[in-house]
This record gives structure tokens, C-alpha cells and sequence, in this order.
């Protein structure tokens, strides 16, 4: 007995998944790494025997002295935020199953068009459009927590002063090896700026300049439409200016199952059973 | 001259990018943590001297031992794949500009719906759903560097052993507090089983079972049709099967504007300039 309870004093404290792997308790660890060290294989020697596919490791970064020791034990790294790195470690033979690190970043372009028909354009301050003379969209990158409708508002109004109100996302582009090799879904959303009288306001680090314009100027902006898919983009844009397009509405809807949560859903127009169409489906 | 190039020596190489920062070459890093470590403290003072804005470090799993010292010196992690850390330190007093890690991981779902009003459906072997009875449409996460409609014809293959082809996407939901806490973007993809005869093979490791089961049945799925958001994919699964709705079309189009590449564009059905509309705007 007392060996037995000398070998689990040493083990590492961690529970269960529902997917037959194990998840290591942060708060439980030790700080020392020599202490880690033993402890670590021990733990390692333990959960082979019980059959464990997966070990999930996560390190706070004031844990980061065990970094070394784990990656030496077998364990890769997984993904990291700014203040842990997880790590983990498939024990099984066959391929790993653990699910992969997040892959996309997600980014909103605006394009705001006004009661006169007029386009909301910058230029960029920074990058590699910075001192090109080059109008664009508003665009941004969507924060974490934050739904789409609400990162295209944030993003117009820190970027030009001007406050907007989301109407329909316009169009979708997926693209690889963007920022660190992740990919990137960029949402094309249509907007309005709110009534009354508002006015340009340029954010200083970030925008050169930023104007209202006419839209038959901004769907001839060249670098956009020397590209097929940029050109398809205009397109959508000039279709909705007239009239010609749906685009997908946003609504925060309750969406949870096992427990409240409520999600974004983007949905295009749905036309409605209409009598003559019941007839149509009728006489199949 | 001596003393000057004794420092040069001992400082880390990097390059500079084009936002005022630099970024530390992994392939220079001394293995030695104590030769890391007085490389680093006098390539900070140097980047410090030069008005560096951030420091890039990439630290590939060899270098495991490193990570310790550079959280030491006022690194924080950014992110990590299974071979590398990327850690990363702000030199200014302002806010943090640097570009945040990857916020999303992306799931597809296939409403694969064939020639007899029957529509794909699995009951999973894993998770939250394992064991309950619940019929649910195919789903799983796009692979890195994988386009979403490529990705939801791998997921429907894997899971039923069905050869579909993407035909638009239905919906997009967006959740947050997903894996790891990050969000989750999800596409409802219309599809059809290709021609010809076709046996349901599902996969042994993650499906139960998999059936064709009839349009009104699968519409009146329990678990979904009591959630506002699933209803709203539902009804838009069923006005697809009626020809009510267009939903957004995928197309890979070349879309380089510095160097060639070719993005996937999801748009909708965009209405022609009718001679009747174009009269419609000039009257305006």
C-alpha cells in the first residue's frame, strides 16, 4: 500500500475526456522541473497502461521552465494564446485523432454606400498598399468574441469616424498561407451609415485618408478589378447598389442545445411557399 | 572597432518587416540556453536602441529549451503549430499592434439530398451525441489549406462512403467558446450524390450508422427544429429542396494582386440588368 500510494503522490493530477484521453490539471503542477520530470513519467507510465489515447498539457507561461522537459517526454506542441502553451501527446499507435488548432483568421470588408451614392474609401497608412494612392474598403480583422455584423461596425468607425450599420453580407473569399500559414474567410458586408450629419474622421495610425466617392469611381478602382475574383466582388457591390442582389442577413438567434447559447446565423433571402408553387409541388 | 564587433557577435540575426518590427531567423539560434540568453539580452538593447516595434520568435520543438529564457526576458507566446512556438515581444509603451493568432476553426455540414426526396444522415460514434439515437446531418472541420466545398465532399466520404458533389453553401452560423476558446464558423452546404449506384459505407471509428432518410423526417429532427437557429437551417434545407432558395455558389478564381493566387468566392444568385431595371434608375 504505502509504495502504491507513493507512486500516485507522484503522479500528475488530471481528468477524463469524453473522447478516452486525459487533460492534466493546470493548478496542480509543480514548479520545479526536476520534480516534473518524475512526475511526468510516472504519469506517462500510468495512463499507457490505462488504455489513454491523448494527454492534453496545458502550461501557464510562468510554467514555462517544464516546456523543455515535456517536449523531451514526447509531447508536441498544439496551439498557444499569449499567457499558456498547450501542448499534447497521442499515445496509441495508430494516427492521432485530437482535434486540430483553430486555421482561419476571419476579416470584414465594408462597403458603405450613402443616400447621394456614394462609397466610403480609404487609403491605408500602414503595410503594403501604405503610399500606393490606392482606395479601398474599410477592411479589418474580426476580434475573438466578436460576431461579423458587429466587427465590419467597429471597424468602419474606428477606421473613418463614420457610424454604420450593418445591412447583408455581399460575399465570402476563402485563401491560404495568409498571416503565419493560417487561412483567412473574408466577409464582404453591406452597409449604411446611420442618419444625420457625421463626418470623416481618418484614425491617425492606421489610415492615410478617407473619402466619400462616387460608385462608378469606386467599382473601377484597378487593382480590384484587374483580378477575377476582386471584379466578381464589384460586381455583388453594384447589384446591391441597385437593387439586383440579396446577400445573406445576420441575426442572433438562441441556439443552444445542451445549454443557452445564442449564435450568429447568416441566411439569404428565402422565398415563401406560394400557392402556385404547393400547386407545382403537388402535380410532381 | 574589437568591442563593437564583439557585440555585433553576440546578437541574434534577424530582418526587418514592414511594419517596424523585427523577426529573429530560427535557423541562427545558438542550442545553448546560456549563450541564448546573453544573445538575447543584447540584441533587446540593440532593437531597443533602433526603435524596434515588436520582436518576432519563432522557436522550433528543438529549441524547446529556449522557451524558458525568452519568457524570462519578457516574451509572450503568440502562437504554435505541433513543431514550433512563436513568441513575440511588444518593445514600445503604446498598445500592442501586433496581428492577433488565428481566431476561427471552420466546420462544414452537407445537406446531401438525392434523386428520391431522401437526405444523408449519420448518427455519430463519438462526443455528445454518441448513443443518443440522434440523426444529424454529415459534418467535421476543414483541414487546413482546404477550400469548403472540397472540404464538406472529404467529410461526406469519410463519414458515409457517398461520392457528393458541393452544389452552394445554405447558411453560415458563427459561435464562440468553441475548442480551446476559440470561435467556430460553420457552413450549411447543399449537395447531391453523384450519378450512378452508390452503398453506404459508414466510417467504422466515428459513425454509428448512416441512412437515407425522407426530406419531411429529417426536417423534424428533434434537437434541431427546437432551436431557433437549427429551424432556420432547416427551413433553409427545405426551401433548397423546393427550388425556393439560391443560396451562395463557390467558385476558385484568380484573385493575386502582388503575386499570382487563386481564392474560393462564395456569392449568391446576382440578378442581370433587366432593359425594364435600367429604365427603373434612370427615371431616378
Amino acid at each position: 500500500m504505502s509504495s502504491c500510494s507513493a507512486v500516485d503522490s507522484s503522479t500528475l493530477s488530471a481528468t477524463g475526456d469524453s473522447y478516452g484521453g486525459v487533460v492534466v490539471h493546470s493548478s496542480g503542477l509543480p514548479k520545479e522541473p526536476q520534480i516534473f520530470k518524475t512526475s511526468l513519467q510516472s504519469s506517462l507510465k500510468v495512463w499507457r497502461r490505462n488504455g489513454t489515447k491523448g494527454v492534453w498539457l496545458k502550461l501557464p507561461i510562468e510554467y514555462a521552465a517544464l516546456v523543455p522537459e515535456a517536449v523531451e517526454q514526447g509531447f508536441i506542441y498544439h496551439h498557444a494564446e499569449a499567457d499558456y502553451v498547450m501542448l499534447c501527446h497521442w499515445l496509441q499507435d495508430s494516427p492521432s485523432t485530437l482535434p486540430p488548432n483553430a486555421s482561419h483568421q476571419v476579416g470584414v470588408g465594408a462597403f458603405v454606400l450613402n443616400d447621394r451614392g456614394e462609397v466610403l474609401a480609404v487609403q491605408e497608412g500602414n503595410g503594403p498598399l501604405k503610399g500606393k494612392g490606392a482606395w479601398k474598403m474599410p477592411t479589418g480583422i474580426v476580434s475573438t468574441g466578436e460576431d461579423l455584423h458587429e466587427g465590419a461596425c467597429r471597424e468602419v468607425l474606428e477606421e473613418t469616424g463614420i457610424d454604420a450599420e450593418f445591412q447583408a453580407v455581399l460575399a465570402v473569399r476563402q485563401a491560404h498561407g495568409f498571416g503565419f500559414g493560417k487561412s483567412d474567410l473574408f466577409f464582404v458586408c453591406a452597409m449604411r451609415p446611420k442618419p444625420g450629419p457625421q463626418e470623416l474622421k481618418p484614425c491617425e495610425t492606421e489610415i492615410e485618408t478617407a473619402a466619400w466617392i462616387p460608385l462608378e469611381e469606386f467599382l473601377q478602382i484597378g487593382f480590384m478589378r484587374s483580378q477575377t475574383l476582386y471584379a466578381k466582388i464589384l460586381d455583388a457591390c453594384e447589384a446591391w447598389a441597385e437593387g439586383r442582389y440579396h446577400g445573406l442577413k445576420a441575426k442572433v438567434l438562441e441556439a443552444g442545445v445542451w445549454k443557452p447559447r445564442e449564435d450568429l446565423l447568416l441566411v439569404g433571402k428565402i422565398h415563401r411557399k406560394s400557392s402556385r408553387h404547393l400547386e407545382g409541388q403537388q402535380q410532381k
